[in-house]
Parts: structure tokens; sequence; C-alpha cells
């Protein structure tokens, strides 16, 4: 385990930000993740309001704390105050978001079914249902979103609401945010039970944290390279965990004929805004567009490009990853550029977009080397002659968070509900005449996908139903009333929704 | 991959029974896999009520073949005629169940969001989120149950239920009833997608299956070792995919003073009958009893032991097993004998029943030797002193499907209580005043539970909500009406349990 320090640096400058923050040490993994376990039974017993009003108050302390955050999250990211402040209000509202789903309880799936003396093959006990939490769960932090997939992010939101306790490995990117996070968030847990929460830093104490025996599951969102090792080390410990990994994500993006004509300006502008987006740095950037052959859109697509504000990458790391990546599928066979790589020397860590386009049986011809993550400001465009050479390449692509088709609903209804069903099979989310950047945390929202989308295509990072991930059934068999869970007893002292002998009673 | 074949055994007579069954080369594996996944979409597409039809008509098609596939059962397991009856009842309850799960269609767990322009960062699109089927899925048969948990059992049943094609790899203890399962589950899926149903045999065309490319998901019940072995390959793939495998379980019992004294030959009766039905082959058996020190039923037990009708093991591996770790038991420090190893020859497979027991505190010292599962009719009865020794021994304990307590609600009800929240952390089901053994099938049960009971203590291999594990969510996002699928349309057409703008609507 590495004895080193995590040290911000700022985009914008390339220079060091902020003090070192030290690695955790084994046994500091060893004193938290047992101290998660101590916590367990305590946050886990807490009455559903009062674990909503926790989350709550996390919220609120946010709120509280959001001119200073947000200034720290921008010396560290360089994603720029605006966008910040935007990520500090969704994760704020994502909290509160998860405070109701808690209050309202049907998170428990509660299930009863009365004894039946004429089952068959025999006589049926009483038998009910609920979803307890799951135990402590490790939850990694993304370089991305400091806030909305960071400390206080989406599955610490949704592992709290369940009620599990939460060990955060920071990302080593902004360090010194995710410090002061821990310790705004620790202040609003004050009253939860000791162990509730807590921050850990460096990668060697990362992978401590997920074969400890303490954890129960971890939520990771980060590169395919790094969520890889660590759902190995999840699925090789002597008991295994669950490991829900979001990783990585092509997000294809299929323009028709029908849609360039009706509006070409439209989609050309919506693409280019939504591949640059904080630099070309989302999941869910459309980083494929397929358009047909002869669109004749590449003036357009430049001069948009061109006119497209973009800030600098989030550090060193990927402004290098970014530059080796481009520059490979730059010279790949058959690849053209409609915005060729800059060689303009630039401050810290910016970086010039990138354009590329090739044709649809190239691509094909050459998936191992085209179809690879670029993550920051490059998408590539696959032009197809036909409906069949646009099929087969979309074969060929792997799973995804999202993809997108742009069509004419009342001239190419056909083409449209094949596009939608392939979609369906291939990612998480299907969008119509709409791009994947931006994803609401709503009750519908899913977040995930096909490998190597994700490591579970089950699972949603983003919305309601990501609670699920830190919650296990249990069922009581005959237990007298008095002794069961409030969630179970018969008179249904909560409130909330059930499933009553095979019916859903709301 | 093995060439061989497998070889039926009669467990009352240990001679060959049937013809030996060829096991499934490479190249047959990868195409009953490639079939599956060719059948995936118009399995999807069709129906609710078609796919439940399909159900149904599978468990039409096991009743009629009632008598033949019995008799095959028994010359192959030697569990009986009356068990096997019973058995094949629950397996066509289980599949009727299934169908009326499939018609009533909140499995899909159908939420719409509708757009909200005033949310909070940003408007928001429509949303709306279904499970969709996962894909082919390889399901691997036990031993134990020939009808429910293996061709034609609850993993079959539910992933059917899911929409997915379902490829079985046998149990090479009865393969003779496995090919004839197989010939009648098809026949009554023939009208279904070609590529919906196969069976195959042989433990390397298992393992092959978990890795070829087009299975999705993979349900398993079976031994640690070899549910372990599948767990890796399955997780080890360039894409992992999702394996369930119900693997070893103790299932302990406690009995409190109180019990003992309000119905102590009841609780005696009632788990010698537990721990021998079935010749003690049920994965529920309870493995461990724990009784107050001084409980003075040795000798109603071992009476009750020698009245207990004991069949022939299941083959002749499971008798060596039985025979081995019941030996190793018996000679651990500490363990006495209350019906102490036969040396008696015995035809076929058949093997006398074993009850040792062993002080709370030597439990504690010697868990490494003393908590291993033995399959076949084997209890370990543990001695507790106190409380506090009751309290640390049960610590010790992994996780499980089942635990069970006796108790006396009036007089203790904190011990009670303490033994119920520690089992539910423990187990997946909690039993009171009852055995483990018999699972209902129904929406409440959960047949599950921590490692090393399951792979995945977040979901089960019995009751409806099993179906969860094949279905994955996708969300549609703006997508116009007349092309969702009708599970999401705004007018509901298929009439199901919907959650709305927050709120459930059935």
């Amino acid at each position: 385990m590495s004895t080193g320090a995590d040290q911000g640096m700022n985009p914008y400058t390339g220079q060091p930000v902020g003090p070192p923050v030290p690695h955790a040490t084994p046994e500091e993994v060893d004193r938290l993740a047992t101290a998660a376990a101590a916590a367990a039974p305590a946050l886990a017993a807490l009455p559903l309001t009062e674990r909503a009003d926790l989350l709550r108050a996390v919220a609120a302390a946010l709120e509280t704390a959001r001119e200073e955050l947000v200034a720290i999250a921008d010396s560290e990211t360089g994603l720029g105050t605006t966008r910040l402040g935007g990520e500090l209000t969704r994760t704020r509202v994502q909290l509160e978001m998860f405070a109701d789903v808690v209050a309202e309880g049907s998170f428990h799936e509660a299930i009863i079914d009365h004894p039946d003396p004429n089952a068959l093959p025999a006589p049926r006990p009483d038998l009910r249902r609920a979803l307890i939490p799951i135990g402590p769960v490790a939850v990694f932090s993304a370089s991305n979103f400091p806030f909305a997939f960071s400390v206080a992010g989406g599955d610490t939101a949704s592992a709290l609401a369940a009620g599990c306790p939460v060990v955060v490995k920071a990302h080593s990117g902004h360090p010194g945010l995710s410090v002061r996070t821990g310790q705004v968030v620790a202040a609003a847990l004050a009253d939860a039970p000791a162990g509730t929460f807590a921050v850990l830093h460096g990668n060697g104490a990362g992978k401590a944290l997920v074969a400890n025996p303490a954890i129960k599951a971890a939520g990771f969102t980060g590169s395919l390279g790094g969520g890889r090792a660590l759902f190995d080390i999840a699925g090789s410990r002597p008991d295994p965990i669950p490991f829900y990994g979001e990783l990585g994500s092509l997000n294809p993006a299929v323009i028709t004929p029908g849609a360039i004509a009706a509006r070409g300006s439209d989609v050309l502008t919506g693409f280019v805004g939504s591949f640059t987006m904080g630099a070309g740095q989302f999941c869910t950037k459309p980083g494929l567009l397929f358009l047909p052959k002869g669109h004749g859109l590449d003036d357009g697509l430049a001069a948009a490009v061109a006119q497209a504000p973009i800030g600098p990458l989030l550090n060193a790391r990927i402004r290098k990853g970014y530059d080796e990546v481009a520059a490979a599928l730059s010279k790949v066979n058959g690849v053209r550029a409609v915005v060729p790589p800059s060689d303009e020397a630039k401050e810290g860590f910016r970086v010039g977009p990138i354009l590329l386009a090739v044709a649809a049986t190239d691509l094909v011809a050459r998936a191992d080397e085209l179809l690879e993550e670029c993550f920051g400001p490059a998408a590539l465009i696959i032009e197809y002659g036909s409906a069949d050479e646009l099929t087969t390449a979309l074969d060929a692509l792997p799973g995804a968070l999202t993809a997108t088709v742009h069509a004419d609903p009342d001239t190419e209804g056909d083409l449209m509900r094949a596009l939608l069903d392939r979609f369906a099979d291939k990612a998480g989310r299907v969008i119509f005449d709409g791009w994947p950047t931006g994803v609401a945390v709503t009750w519908a929202m899913h977040h995930g996908g096909p490998w190597p989308a994700t490591t579970n295509a089950l699972h949603t990072s983003v919305g309601a139903t990501g609670i699920r991930r830190w919650l296990r059934p249990v069922t009581y068999q005959n237990v007298p009333d008095a002794f069961l869970p409030d969630v179970l007893r018969e008179a249904n002292p909560l409130g909330i929704p059930r499933r009553v002998d095979g019916t859903l009673v709301v």
C-alpha cells in the first residue's frame, strides 16, 4: 500500500493547489471499515423518518457550504463555477430525493403471504419478506463529477438511504474538495451512529477497502481498467461481494436521413454541444455519431466545434490519455479529420477538440482500433451508405450507458422502431431526439447498461432505484407480530406500499 | 472438455440404470448457446399472455408425464415416489405461479416520469423505465431436487418467465430423468421460438456454457466448490455475467430453555424429522442445533433418530463425502456422539444417521473443523451454558439460507428479539417455532442469504421475486408513445401496476 499523498493540481495552470492529503495506512482502512460495521445495526434500526432527516441534513449542509465548496472544486477540476454550482444543486436535490424515497418506504419491497392451509404441495406458513441494509458500503469517487459522483454523490446518498454506513475512497483529482466535503457531511451526520461515514485517500487504501471483510458491497465510477481491477478483487474475496462499477461507454447516436432533412442544423449544434460539454468528460458523452454518407455537414460541424467553449481537462493523466488515444485514432486507416488535432501549446491541462470520420464498413473492419473510449472533447463520425451498413456497424458496438436516435417518426417508422429495439438491447437508456449528457435524478432514470458500460447491468447508479444495490431480502416465517420489524407488521404502522397475498396495496 | 458420458446409478442397489448419456461437445455447447441468442428477441417480444401460456403448457406437460417421470426419478435418486410426486407437484405449481406473475406484470417495475420544466438543476425530459429480459440464461441443475431444482425447476421457470431462453446443464446424478424431462418440456414449448430451451450434459460442457459469449447470466444450485469454480469463470469473462449460485448452508436452529420447558418433545421430533428428511440432503437441513447445557434430551433424540425412515443417499460421491465428513467431525476434540456412525454394511448408497454434540465454547475454538456442511443425515448439537456463550458461538457462524428460533415469546421476549435480529443479519429466512425444510413457493419466499449460502445475497432462487435475476432495466427518454413498448405506453394497455410521477398506481 502506498504511503504517499494526493496532491491537488489546478487544471487552469497545471500547478499544485492546496496541501497534499496523505494516503490511508492499512491500519486506518481497517479501523474505518470496522467502525462502519459497528455502526451498521444502529443505523439500520433508525426509524425511516430519522434516516430521511439525516439525508436532508447533508443536503442542507452542502447548500450552506456552497460558495466555499464550488471554489475549491473549480481550483482542483477546472470545470467552471457555473457547471459546478449546477452540479452541487443536483447533488443536494439527489439527497433530498433519496430522503423522499426513504420516507415513502416502498424501497423495502415488503411482501406478506398469510398462511394457506390449502397450498400445494403442502400447507404454507406465514411468510413476510422485506429488503434490509446489506451492511457497510465502499464508495469510489469519480474525477469528472466532483460533487454528484464523489464524496456526497449518488452512491453515498443511495447507500445511506438504504441504511448502510459508507466509507468513501476519495478521487486523487480533487483531494482538497474531498476532505472539505467529508467534513461538511460528517458534521451534518453528527447525530448518526459513530462510524456511519468516513473518507479515505489512496488507491492502495481503496483496494484494501474492497478486500476488507467488514465491507459488504462497493460502488465505483471511473475507468474500465481501474474498475475491472477492483471488480476482480471484490469477486476473488473468500466471501465475494457485489461490486457496482460504471466503467466506460461510447454512447452511439444515429442520425437518419429524415432527421437531417427535418432538422439537420439542430442536430449538428446539439451534438457538438453534447460531446464538448464538460470538456467531453461525461460518461454519457456521445462518442460515436452515425451519419448517412454524403451528409454535407463537415463545414457546419467544424464551425460549431470552433465556437464551443472548452475548458481544461481534469488532470495531467487524463490529458496524456486524451492526446495518445486521439493521435492513435487519427492514424487508423480510413479515418479523416473533420476537426484535426491541434499542435498549439496550451496552458494547464487544456487541449483542442477533435472530430474524426470513418466509413461504417471501416469501423466494422477495424473495430478493435476504433472502438476505444476517448475521454475528452473528441468524437468519431461513422458514415453509413445503407441501412444494412448501419445495422452491421451497430452490431459491432459494445454495451453502452446510452444510445440515441434522431429520426423522422412520420416517414421512417420502421427504421426508427428497429433502431430503438436494437439499442434497448445494447444500452441502459435509449434517447429519442435529444442528447445523452444530462442525467436527470428521478424515479425512472436508469444509468447503467451491459458490459463494459457497467459491471452489473441489473442496477443503476443514478435515480431512485439505485438504492436497490445496497439492500438484501430477508423473509420472516411464522414470527409473532410483536417481534416483526415495523415494515412487516400486520397493521402496517409505517403506512407503506406492500404486496399482500399477491396483490399490491398502496 | 470431457468426451465421456453420464451414467445413471440406482441408489437402492448401487447398480447402473438406463443408458449412458453422452457429454456435449464444445461445438454442441456453442450451437445451443447461439440458438438461444437467436431466440431471445422473439421470445422477449411475445405478449405477456402468450409467455404465461408457455409456462402453463410446461406445467401441464409435466403433470401428464407424472407417472413416467416419477418412476425414472426414483430409479436414479432413490428419494421415493411419495416425495418425488410431491416435488413434481411443487414444480408444476411453481411454473403456474410464474405464469401468474408474468400475467400480473408488475415484475416489469414500470416507472413513468413525465417531463418537468421546473426540475432542478435543469428541466427534465419524459423518462420511462421498465425491466426487460437479460438474454440467454445457463441453468445448472441440482442433484437433490430432480424436479424442483433441475431441468424444469425454479431457475428455468423464472428465466422463461422473464422472457429469457434457457440452456440447462443437467446434473450427472439423474441423466435419464434430465433427458426425458427435457423432451417433455421441449414438446410443450414447440410453439416457442426455436432455441428457447435446451438441455446438455457434462461438467466440461457446463464450464464452456458459462464462458460462452451468448450466455448473459447463470443460475446454479449445488456444492460450494462446484459453485465457486463456475462463479469464478463467470466473473473472469472478458464481459463478466451475473452468476447466481446457491451453495452451502448450515441452517442453525436455537432452542431456548423456555422452548424446551414448553414443548421439548415437539422440538425434538420436529428437529429429527427435519434433519433426516430426504436423507438429510436438503440445502435447508438444520445442521446445527443449539441446546442449553443439561437439556436432558439425548435419549429422546437417539430414540427419534432410530425411528426415522432414512432412504439411500443420491450417489456414490455424496455417500463417500458423507462418510468422510462424518468421520472427521466425530473425531474432533470435545465432540461426543449422541447417535454414533454405524459400522453396519448397507445396500446401495444407504448410510446410517449421525448426531453429534459439542460445547459452544469448543465450537468457537474449533470452528474451522466443525463448521463444515455434512450433506446427508447428520447434525451437530451445540450446548451453551449461558446467553453469552450462545451469542459468541452464533457470531462464529457463516451466512446461511435459514436460521430458526424456538423460544417462549411470553417469558423470553428480549432473548428472542436479540436472536431474530442476529439471524436477520446472517440468514435469508428467519423461522420461528418451525423447521427450515420445506420452502414454499410464494411471493414472499426468500431462498438466499449471505455467502456462502449464495454468491449474491440480493437475490432468491425460489419465489416470485426470483424472476428479478434475469431482468435488466432500460429507460426510454422522450420516445413518442407509438414507439414505446406496451408496458410503458401512456394508456397502460396491459393494465399493469406502475409508478407514475413517484406514485404507485395499481
